[in-house]
């Protein structure tokens, strides 16, 4: 009997060449999920990321959708899958949906955190997932520049150059930088989707108002210039992680059954889209 | 001019087989510290740790102190010794202090934490510093347990089989166990000094309350019983860190001039010993 399964994955993404699967030899999450499935369940599949995540971007809730021939439980095909996942690779929820749930289409929204950390020197404990940055920034001028990029607007400015998508209108629902323990200061977007290289373009530019370097309210003629090149540098993937990806109610049966355990604290969890 | 030096350090233990300087061709904190001391001031020096920490043991506020010929200012020295370290060890501060400060001899106490992710799968976010257990402890009978552990006993049951100190007495300060941002539980153990693997043999006997494998009122009498062969199992070094050491104001001059940016927010940050 075929059916659909939506996965709520997390991974480091320091050993994989991004999401999707590439050329033979590269380690892909796509990839590794898709033969622990086929060594799970004996079949061939494809599975629907919810979007890619770039080379050594990490995931704490990204979410998947698979179809696939088998009459294992949901609970024992989870901890069948962990068990032949690689370390660095984990299914933190798995539950039978509708056929028609897609990872991608199905997607609302995507929340990703970009961590800084802002200490007089560098952390060996925090350089894998931190953008080391040695100067303070300014977070009240951070937050009014991030203000000006909440809406729709065209993010043409904010993608990598030499991307090829139909439009590059998109809408942020939700940007903030929050200080956290000590040094740490970490950037929160929310968005129904996402160009490439989209949050850490935006984080390097903000990084630049949060210096000094930019003045806070350059925002709206630097989304009207639509010029990649006067946005600010593309900061490394390591910080990156996407924490959780929202879908239409109907898109996403199981939400309210999940492990409460499970669910990440987020400051920034509200239902609703935040303005300043 | 000899000039002795306070260094507070932090490290990322999985590249380290301990602090100590141990056979040729291991890599150890105290060794890379000494070597690039060597490159910087020219002269071979011996480094004091505030004690040894295991292999794979993280540190985020180790405290050592060295003896050497230099003219260099402080600050001057801790940028040129951050720029010849290994990006796993970092000084994040450097003081001048007087002649008799010894890192060893002057610490009053060190503040530990363990820190174990109790999430319903594992953690590929968290794996290299937490360890996993899949049922969630309980944290009242935890506490209870801890309670008993703090103040003056003899820890031998608490202390690596083999070990030839001139006594197992200790004393603890503060013990807790707070759970943190999901299914995060943090172990905090704060003492005057402690026995080989004694935080972790503490962490294996409390993780056996906490699973109902042991009493909560049992410590008075595995104590007593001074045998380690009734002593939970020792956890793994990955998921502990040593936070701080604390000296003496006479031993520790420099300590209200830190950076306050580099002040850990310390959930236990009280100067008094915590009884329940």
């Amino acid at each position: 009997m075929k059916r659909t399964f939506r996965l709520i994955l997390e991974y480091d993404g320091a050993g994989f060449v991004g999401w999707q699967v590439q050329a033979e030899g590269t380690r892909t999450v796509q990839g590794e999920l898709e033969t622990a499935i086929t060594r799970v369940c004996g079949a061939q599949v494809r599975v629907l990321g919810s979007g890619r995540t770039d080379a050594g971007v990490h995931a704490e809730g990204q979410v998947a959708s698979v179809c696939v021939e088998t009459e294992v439980p949901e609970r024992r095909l989870r901890r069948a899958l962990n068990g032949v996942l690689p370390d660095d690779l984990v299914v933190r929820d798995l539950k039978e949906v509708e056929e028609s749930f897609d990872a991608r289409r199905g997607a609302v929204s995507k929340l990703y955190r970009y961590s800084i950390w802002n200490g007089p020197q560098r952390s060996p404990l925090r350089a894998s997932r931190a953008l080391r940055l040695e100067r303070p920034l300014d977070l009240v001028a951070v937050r009014r520049a991030a203000a000006d990029l909440v809406g729709v607007h065209d993010f043409a400015a904010f993608q990598a150059a030499g991307s090829d998508v139909k439009t590059s209108v998109r809408e942020l629902l939700r940007v903030d930088a929050l200080g956290r323990s000590g040094a740490t200061v970490d950037f929160y977007f929310e968005g129904t989707g996402f160009l490439r290289h989209m949050v850490r373009i935006l984080v390097g530019t903000l990084i630049q108002v949060g210096s000094g370097r930019r003045a806070p309210d350059s925002i709206p003629g630097l989304l009207a210039s639509r010029d990649r090149g006067q946005a600010g540098p593309t900061v490394p993937a390591n910080g990156l992680t996407l924490l959780e990806v929202r879908y239409t109610p109907r898109g996403d049966p199981a939400r309210s059954d999940a492990n409460p355990q499970e669910k990440q604290a987020l400051p920034l969890d509200s239902g609703s889209a935040l303005r300043y």
